[in-house]
């Protein structure tokens, strides 16, 4: 068995980033800059005000200055003349500051009398405007890889960018395994279960940016699994579910070796999800997850994420651990790596009481996998443990 | 001048939840449950073996008892005839586990032999196997409303729901106004810029459950107002951002209210963001945001993903904020509840020093809002403070 470390090692020696694509500004929020994205313009291209006031000479402020207003400088329309001693320019949030304005009174602070204002609070120092290039500078630089948020979304249309250059979205063929499974919807037998790993996987993974399908359950026949993986041709990455522990009726890894993969690794030493396998098919790379729902939803967190952000041209990198407080006392972990279901909140976790790894109303309640190193002692009430947030 | 709680219990007072549609359960994830679901069937359906091994009585296992191979349960296909005293079945993990079985011994603490097995190893008290409805019984509900996850996706499957009952998609029209305004991709004048906030807000709504129209820019004209208003028709949300101040040139509530807008509030207590309103139009309920990026993204942040939340069926309530230890000292706080932008990483929270609600490349390097209540005392390193994730 090796470890979870080792896997994800591993894993990543099989995974290369995938090419890139151009998508409209309006759909790239989620996506993963391709590359770096350089402002060719200052923004504000122009000094321009931050309030609505009178633009006049810094020099001339004082309580009880007057000044004859000559223009208006509005949002998308500037006053074009300079301004000059004794003058000053109605001014907007956001319009350009004319030549020879450097203050900006507040509204507030003035009285206006016609055409003409008088200073009558003290307006402090600030000069309410913000230089040319105050929020960024041509030359500006948006590296990649890097995923974009809404507010990227935000400066990368500011930047004058309508086009975006993004990872291709990784597409992923899931494939479950196994004669006890039927879909959603279908009638199933006295010994049958409906599947559920492929959607809940499929929702996990596309979260996560890849464009996954859910292929027709394989039988425990090696010919139903050769139609599946036929079905799978043009995926980046392979996912079988069920089929991959030592069983008699484990058909999948017999199958796949068969059709050229090369194994990589088997089992994992971690609860739960032990049986685990990876290999290169062709330009895919496969990894079969465990059958129970919990494991594979458990290996899909700690394995098929982190190869998700690697095809999207992230540097290979287990997930980011988090960390919290114990709300109970939990008992020692044996020798392998656990996952254990629970739920935080404001820095406080709880371990779930039921740990089996059938239990989706357990799992469906979670927001965090409590990560038990091998050989964790007991850990009490206040501890800091590391967890994985779901 | 209205506090920021006054002004979401304004704006939940326009609000009622949008009626349901029916998705596939492949498409669910990320909706909001508007019905409750409840299981028709228990899941396992049948007592199902946990390991795969040997079904036997509990009553004869102890090191050395012998057994007698009588026939296989395999997942899908289970052993139809009873097991008797010294007999044994073969038996598989999710296996339906025969009558006069009550335990399954695990494959590793036996020895087999042709057609029989003798355990070798103390198995222990676990009896390896998972009772009929012990992930969920007939009648387990999942209440709605309620954002469906991932691995909510994955119980509603095993619950063998193909079809979901969803609140609607919230429609939303987000217009922004002002002559400087030109769209990604259009070369500006010289005194324009990049329109930036309708970009990262339809990302942000549509990341919260929304489907967001970016309608033309409206000049600051009333007619051309008017046409984005006309072409809004029909969204449950029109949004609008700049126009909402008090300048000269601030149009929109002019024409709103023109159009039969009830005009709710006007100012808010709040930096950055001060000035927005808020009223029912027709059908749909009006917000206008402040012009300011930064200040239309955290009013989008504060109040718009609020009034999502509540159209999807959630019972009205601000976001929930999280707290986090702050990495430095931060000043008292003015008369208006303050946003401040930083990142938190780990429990620990950095204000950024530049604030200025004109800063995208500021924005996009936060995670949090800090919240300053108004007049909070100035903060020390390591005290605790409230956010909003971004």
């Amino acid at each position: 068995m090796i470890t979870v470390e080792q896997a994800l090692e591993h894993l990543f020696s099989l995974v290369s980033p995938l090419g890139s694509e151009t998508v409209p500004l309006a759909q790239a929020s989620g996506r993963v800059l391709a590359a770096d994205v350089t402002a060719t313009r200052d923004q504000p291209p122009f000094a321009a005000s931050a309030m609505d006031g009178y633009g006049v000479r810094a020099a001339e402020v004082a309580v009880g200055a007057k000044f004859k207003i000559i223009g208006e400088s509005a949002a998308g329309h500037g006053f074009s003349g300079p301004v000059g001693p004794g003058e000053a320019v109605r001014i907007f949030t956001g319009a350009p500051v004319p030549e020879g304005v450097d203050f900006v009174l507040l509204q507030e602070d003035c009285d206006r009398f016609v055409n003409t204002i008088t200073i009558d609070s003290d307006p402090g120092s600030n000069a309410n405007i913000r230089p040319a290039g105050n929020d960024f500078a041509a030359g500006f630089t948006l590296n990649a890889p890097r995923l974009l948020s809404p507010n990227d979304i935000a400066l990368l249309a500011a930047m004058n960018v309508p086009l975006v250059q993004v990872t291709r979205r990784p597409d992923i063929a899931l494939i479950s395994t196994g004669d006890e499974l039927v879909m959603p919807g279908d009638t199933p037998g006295p010994d049958q279960i409906i599947v559920s790993n492929t959607f809940g996987l499929k929702a996990l993974f596309d979260s996560a940016g890849a464009k996954t399908r859910i292929l027709p359950i394989a039988k425990d026949h090696p010919a139903s699994i050769e139609t599946a993986f036929d079905l799978a041709q043009g995926a980046d990455l392979v996912i079988t579910i069920g089929g991959a522990s030592v069983g008699d009726h484990d058909l999948v890894s017999a199958v796949a070796q068969q059709l050229g993969m090369q194994q990589s690794f088997y089992k994992v030493k971690m609860r739960p999800g032990k049986p685990l396998m990876a290999g290169r098919m062709g330009d895919a790379v496969m990894i079969g997850l465990p059958g129970n729902p919990v494991s594979a939803v458990v290996c899909g967190n700690v394995f098929v994420l982190p190869v998700i952000a690697a095809l999207q041209g992230f540097a290979p990198a287990p997930r980011t651990r988090l960390s919290a407080t114990l709300t109970a006392a939990t008992p020692a972990n044996g020798p392998r790596e656990h996952y254990m279901r629970g739920r935080v909140d404001r820095g406080q976790i709880t371990v779930f009481d039921r740990q089996d790894s059938s239990l989706l109303t357990v799992l469906s309640e979670a927001n965090a996998l409590i990560l038990r190193p091998a050989d964790d002692p007991a850990r009490d009430v206040g501890d800091l443990v590391e967890y994985l947030p779901l």
